[in-house]
């Protein structure tokens, strides 16, 4: 395990308790200030550190990369540079940070230059992302979708078990947590309707999921096997894959969702490394039937990450509707880059790569307003007396999550959105 | 209409008969030589006019856009500077290769600077595409799928005559004709079989498509209307979306096709502008039942475009497999971009939206093998004595595109791609 990730560590900048942003994460996101364009910088507590600033002084002078690739729009080129690079980034920022450490705590017009309180400062998108799949992976989230929809007695898809399913999404709406997005227009057809109708999407609904971001490509026709796939994840991030679940009935047989999920899809802003969620590693559920030789698969390759998902209501009280976690996910992040490389398909780095729906086992785990409402038929209470069946105008829905563990927490921050009125 | 397009123009660059290139002509692309990076090229008979030789020259001169987007990477920054400025670097580059036309005509040492043999050239990724999207848009080729995989008597789905169904597509394994194709390995099951196996896809197929450009973006929630569909269009190419249909199969239901797809997908180099395609608008076909008020459309609004498809097996003779034409195409380009945005998705400059297999009425206008063969029962007699029920290692599958009228041959090149062994 990475020094970095010692739960000793004390950082010189204060870390309030119950901050995501502990020594111990130091996740890379993108940010600009009213002063300042584009550059790239890591959280620390309430801070940013301007990475820009940190290397122009010098302080990341061991390490090997382009310099240059910190003040880039998006983090492609940086985590291009490859896990070496920058583990040897996050590693040395960690010395920095480190309260016995001298250098940049007791250099006050640069540590006045480097540091950004995160509330003067607005977040970007990460990386330019030139794939989005979105796969399939929560067998309870699939299970619950089956029963609805289709037969009880046979809720998972025959092929479901043998391989993680999934599709390719639309990479141009994906936007920075914060981002408003407008409630979707499109086709709908009611059951006992003889032809469609067009207007405002009717149920619209959150996907609670996570997603990687791949730091390494592949050439077409090349494949990564499981053993390897890890080397090609630099990071992860909450992500709300929202859907209009009325459009996606009607339009989504016999090639897949489409205008249901591309009018957008929310991001959290800070990329955690997969070196800080090391010490959470867990077993993957069990899976039977066994699964074909390339998609076995050695060591915990699950994380333990607690999930959550509010609904805040405009000038009202905000309510918890799901209480999930990343490890119930039945394929792992492993399996899924094994499965879409088997065929030969190359990745690119920025890439962006989608859970599904994560629901655990019980209806307050379950990751979607279709599932927590049952298509409806359970509605929330709210804590303003009002009740949720899908996501109303002016609702914001904001997803957190977390790892905990001998008294550090890792946190991704927020991923948030608001709905506004169809235009 | 352009004067650009003025079937009377001749070109002081000799055109033999039956060229794709004529002066009238005139599409854009990517290349590099031995002795020169990636820049931007005009077809021109058997030559390319260098644009950015052409630019640096200075007579580009009066039209207002950046010379340097003429030798970067692809055409993104170029088309993205708007249609007024293609158009009239079009027009100019008529006058420039017009017979009467002294300025380069007559300048051995620019002529011999600014024209490259293709035979000598390279040709690259005209684009780089940020998003692909790919269409189903021929009935013909819905209906003949329905019947062989659904219920005869209800071939089409519900949706299908409402909306112009499409999905997303894999990018980032788009190539340039030439570029080789290893034959997909993935799961597949057998109807028989109680569980999937592992190998090399034993369906290997082509779908004959096309497919248009963007140049021009919009911003999140914005739509475009089929009256405005057209200025968002910069121009067309071949497409082959190679298909894996033993893979397809078993993974697609229900969330679309995914690894059977987007091993490669192959585009013909060279962009025919919208404009060049002018003189051969033509009626959409019929729509009925009504489409809904924001898929109505004015105009001729499909284009009239001979498409052929060869199947050349290794050291062996050529055989013509597909006479299609995509005239045939039930929803138009409009309707599928006003179709795309309806919700507010975004688009980009450079993306790619392709048709969907272009099938014509007759088993030999039938755009894939899955067609023409009839799910392999009717395989196709080849030349030199082999049959062919799908593509075998080794075949190249050619696809070629052009108008014709008073005389002008608008082409598309060729789409080539080969298959070989799986890895």
């Amino acid at each position: 395990m990475s020094r970095a990730n010692n739960p000793q560590l004390k950082s010189w900048v204060e870390v309030k308790p119950g901050s995501d942003f502990p020594i111990q994460n130091l996740p890379f996101g993108m940010f600009m200030t009213s002063q300042m364009t584009s550059r790239a910088g890591v959280a620390i507590g309430e801070y940013i550190l301007d990475l820009a600033v940190v290397a122009e002084a010098g302080l990341l002078d061991g390490i090997k990369f382009d310099k240059k690739d910190l003040s880039r729009p998006h983090l492609n080129w940086f985590i291009g540079s490859g896990k070496k690079v920058t583990t040897a980034v996050r590693e040395r920022i960690s010395d920095l940070l480190n309260a016995d450490n001298a250098e940049l705590r007791d250099n006050a017009g640069l540590r006045a230059k480097a540091l950004v309180k995160q509330s003067d400062a607005q977040m970007l998108m990460p990386v330019r992302i030139p794939n989005y799949t979105d796969f399939y992976s929560s067998k309870e989230h699939a299970t619950n979708v089956g029963i609805m929809f289709r037969d009880p007695a046979n809720a998972l898809l025959p092929n479901w078990k043998h391989l993680p399913v999934g599709y390719h999404g639309r990479a141009s709406s994906i936007v920075i947590s914060g981002t408003p997005i407008h409630r979707p227009k499109g086709q709908t057809k009611a059951d006992d309707a003889a032809a469609p109708s067009f207007g405002p999407c009717r149920l619209l609904d959150f996907e609670l999921e996570m997603a990687f971001i791949t730091g390494k490509s592949t050439e077409l026709g090349e494949s990564i096997s499981t053993a390897e796939a890890e080397d090609y994840i630099f990071g992860m991030v909450l992500f709300n894959d929202w859907s209009a679940r009325d459009i996606q009935k009607w339009e989504y047989v016999p090639l897949g969702p489409f205008l249901a999920k591309n009018f957008g899809s929310t991001i959290s802003p800070w990329i955690v490394t997969l070196d800080a969620l090391e010490p959470f590693r867990v077993e993957t559920p069990v899976q039977e039937p066994e699964v074909l030789p390339y998609l076995k698969f050695e060591g915990k390759k699950n994380f333990d990450i607690y999930l959550e998902v509010e609904i805040v209501p405009e000038n009202g009280k905000s309510k918890t509707v799901s209480q999930s976690n990343f490890k119930y996910m039945y394929w792992n992040m492993s399996q899924q880059l094994a499965h879409h490389t088997v065929n030969g398909c190359n990745i690119e780095v920025g890439d962006l790569y989608a859970s599904g729906t994560i629901s655990g086992p019980t209806p307050d785990s379950y990751g979607s307003m279709l599932e927590i409402s049952w298509q409806g038929k359970k509605p929330i209470q709210m804590t303003d007396g009002t009740e949720r069946k899908f996501i109303l105008d002016y609702d914001t829905v904001v997803m957190r999550g977390w790892c905990e563990k001998d008294g550090v927490r890792i946190g991704f921050g927020e991923c948030s959105g608001k709905i506004l009125p169809a235009l």
